[in-house]
């Protein structure tokens, strides 16, 4: 049994952490840290897992985290990057949630976080947590950077057109939609039914911390070829749930009849990547707690512009999923343990 | 393995079945059938679906199903009455989801279902399927009458109150909740997101066919003795999930001491009802796509007035997850077989 | 022109009331005041108000509201009481929306408060704002208690009922469910939409500070009579609305065939409540953004069980519309006026 | 008085005209047609309305309509084509809220459509009802084709930016995001609260029949230059509203400065468009009932991508308010009559 930790999880990461490792054969969860909630009982705040799991949040002590096989960072950016090191340096292998590896660019990260990034060392050796592009990298990590929510359903839908080059990449658009939950478990206005319910707004469209995650992962998908992506996203009233509407300009338009074959290839091996087809229109609640990114290619007339449309839910392909699909790599295991249950739709 | 069929695949029930039975080690499913979509892959209409089953709908034909160890009939009422003679000297077992066999006197069903009942010796040898209740019998049983959503809701959150004697059952009220999947995937204006999101109502308020199974599963629990209920169900804008709030008088205003441990001990061995602490809240959302029912009591300072708060997943322990259980049960399985699950929250 | 100022206007009655006062030929609003966002522009904060009010938020300074005809204070109960005396002693007349002077009973209040009463004096000589019980009342007041959300619905249901003696008054229920706006626009984990969208529950359900105002206005319907009255509040997945099922026995079944017309003819002259035929189900929506309760009654066979369905906006029959209906009478204006307009539905 | 009927009373265009004229002081509703609900009083289907109009449904009539001063066809498309020959023979006047008269090239309307078109004579004399554009037009029409819901929150996003020349107008692109009241009132699976709640996902993504009318009303504005455009239109889980977000490339980055004053001057006369201050993100709350269009600008980083944000509500704006606005225009009226409530928010 692997044992792992999970620090921060009273959010909505740390709860789904939870559900999937419930169902997890290797996996016995032996701690659970939260600073303001040290003393209740993880069911007592998820009445849903009341049967599943005996344990109570504790403080955070990085010695007591360091008995642990792996630890899962489900915290606010800041704090996986002072605790990381110590966890190297006692052999513990770390998958963070959070956004404090996932830039290599460490003044790009320090503009965006609004602080100076702690630890240059591991954010060089940090694997990115993205099995469809760096499945090698991760096996052999001792710490992975999960990906963002929505760099993950726009990475994987642009991805064969900027591997392939068939696309001009110096003017992608990213038009992303979200459910209430990216925005997490803090009480906030912005995110009261009341102010959200029945309506849809865009945020964020002057500049996201997406942003630079999203440019870095397609620059190094298009062998480093220049890449312009304006990146959008939207508040749409549900919990989960990402859809991304991407759109590229083919160089050649007649290439467009080699596209859905190139989908479905690159994708053929991947567990949790389903290329629907051509002309489909994915469902959010198709991938609702699902390990899933569904997408589908859309042509309008003889345009050349690509349309993807590409679906995830955010907190598990975009957060808890994909970090236990990490887990599962990294020692070794069937990639898809705990995670290859059919989404919950209606 | 056990070979399962489904008859009437198409619905939110059968789409259900299907996810659970994704999971289930012990369960095949050999056949689906829909009159309407006989041909078309499972997974074209449920995208969910894609990767788990290759199955494509079929026109039912009873010789076909007869071949299956279990039948599962996830049809309107007045179908299973009709095909279940044939199937049951087949040898075949069925859990019938309908209405077609929950109540045993027939000219109710027939007043209240607007046509007669064609099989009275299978209503009288039906087992219903509450397994809180009649455990022993589903074990034994060819024909299982899985409950309603609310019967099942409202049974188990009044079945102490009743056993016990401790309240006065001749004027018990149940006001209960649904979400919109209880209505099925019909085509109807009724159920538009357009008309009922962002509303709220009472439905069925002078009578709804769940009233005479209601009366009969509590006539059962208090012993013969006389029964008053008033149930009026609701429609709330949500997917899943059924909230009943019970009102029952106590005899004697002192008992209400007792109820707390009274519940906790009715229900200790059930592996799918949860009493939390006197005074919680249950929430919808906490047995979202589990097979549990939740329940709390309540009191209003020292009034005499019990109040019972129940939820379940009106898709799950109100339709294919206790269909699941009773399959289980009938099969000689671990009753929690596939349905060990954590709730999705959020 | 009557020179209005509102207190506290940065919660959701108090943008409610100014969306009501926009249409108002006879009103102008000259002063809105909040501590937290003195300074900030009306329409900063609501959108939908730009173009139509060019006010700034103010800190509230009785003086200067004391210029003012009627200040509605849309303020936490605790706020009212203390500035009310000294508008009184100037002269102004107040519409209080928050519930500081809606309880006789100050030892009550205190206790469901949490603070003692501040104003005794002006609790006594305030008039209860519900315009169909205390019309005559409310146009001499120089203080109106504007009733809270649930008690609105829940003692027009109830109204003919206890007027008429026709019913048990031991042992009324009043099941209830509310949108989110109910509960302000304050941040809290509880409403957020990853929290409450999508699930449904009781709240509240050992006791909830509208059920002593509950009490208070049935005890005055009923002549004196005990009344016992059990009140569950539920908190629905939408943002305006409020459905209260009631439930009350009639001492004569035979009654039953009278109820209709009772109905109709107590409110026969009230322009804000419609009795819908026997048997309807009012839907929230129909009363959006309107002043309206709208209710209807069921029988469920021959039983004596006498059920009222009733719905309002919480946000305008159930507070600042009812308020205007208060302050159009103060002043001896139509009471329609700025109200008579059809709900938003769809 | 105006003497206005309305033929295709019962969807949701419908409704919403009724709900508008209610508070219109110029207007008397004489008729209302529906073939299937003829007989129905209006507000036996629409309880809001119960109160407001006395009218019952009748069976479409031109010779009873051609008594009308105007007549708004609120049917789908290929009806008013086939009635609006001899009502205009009649002489009276109309407001088409169907897409009959919208497109000029009648080719391409049939290949939409899928049926020839039969009155070219006034798909030729038509003017289309975008007032920021037509509104001398619409004042001496006798025949006003009132835009699509899309059409209208895209072209009057982009208008600025075509007319100015500033952008590449061969590749826009217009992701477009809808509640689900767009679709209208008939039952269907697709718009189910059961399937499209708690979900999202892109649709007509290879192509929506409001291409062409957005394409058509783009080049009108870019006198006559090429433009290319890509519209992808969204389902959101909610009932009302629309978003665009619109992207356009800049031919000379650092025009980027003088755009907020180029919108803000485009519309400064306009009673119903609002440009919000640069980098705001307009809600579709913010105007829901009301019949604005609210607009900002973003940029991100020093991009030459224009991103624009476009929201109405799209049965007002973009459907009944904008009719009547046209009626308000073509009668000589005050253009904001029964139109100048703020939106309904919360």
């Amino acid at each position: 049994m692997i044992r792992v930790g999970i620090v921060g999880g009273t959010g909505y990461t740390g709860v789904e952490l939870l559900r999937i490792l419930a169902a997890h054969p290797e996996v016995e969860v032996t701690q659970i840290t939260s600073r303001s909630e040290a003393g209740l009982a993880v069911a007592d705040l998820y009445p849903n897992l009341r049967g599943h799991f005996d344990l109570r949040f504790t403080e955070p002590d990085v010695k007591v985290l360091g008995d642990c096989d792996l630890v899962f960072f489900a915290t606010p950016h800041g704090v996986a990057m002072r605790m990381v090191p110590e966890l190297m340096a006692r052999g513990t292998r770390v998958v963070d949630l959070s956004a404090d590896f996932r830039l290599r660019d460490l003044e790009l990260w320090a503009s965006w976080y609004g602080m100076p990034h702690e630890s240059a060392e591991w954010a060089e050796k940090a694997a990115y947590g993205l099995p469809e592009v760096f499945r090698s990298e991760i096996r052999e990590a001792q710490l992975v950077a999960n990906p963002g929510c929505y760099p993950t359903a726009v990475q994987l839908g642009f991805l064969p057109l900027l591997e392939s080059g068939l696309v001009d990449s110096s003017r992608l658009i990213a038009d992303a939609k979200s459910g209430a939950s990216g925005a997490g478990r803090q009480a906030s206005v912005g995110t009261l039914h009341g102010e959200m319910g029945e309506s849809f707004k865009a945020y964020g469209a002057s500049g996201h911390r997406h942003l630079p995650e999203i440019r870095q992962g397609l620059m190094s998908a298009a062998h480093g070829q220049d890449v312009g992506v304006t990146f959008v996203p939207h508040l749409v009233p549900m919990i989960r749930g990402i859809e991304a509407t991407l759109y590229a300009e083919l160089r050649v338009p007649g290439d467009f009849d080699r596209l859905q074959d190139l989908y479905e290839q690159r994708f053929s091996n991947e567990p949790f990547v389903d290329v629907m087809p051509f002309g489909s229109h994915p469902e959010t609640r198709s991938v609702r707690g699902a390990n899933t990114c569904r997408m589908a290619l859309h042509r309008q007339g003889d345009s050349s512009m690509v349309i993807v449309s590409s679906v995830i839910d955010n907190l598990v392909k975009g957060a808890a999923g994909q970090a236990v699909q990490n887990m599962n790599i990294m020692f070794g295991l069937d990639e898809t343990l705990a995670l290859n249950l059919p989404a919950l739709l209606p």
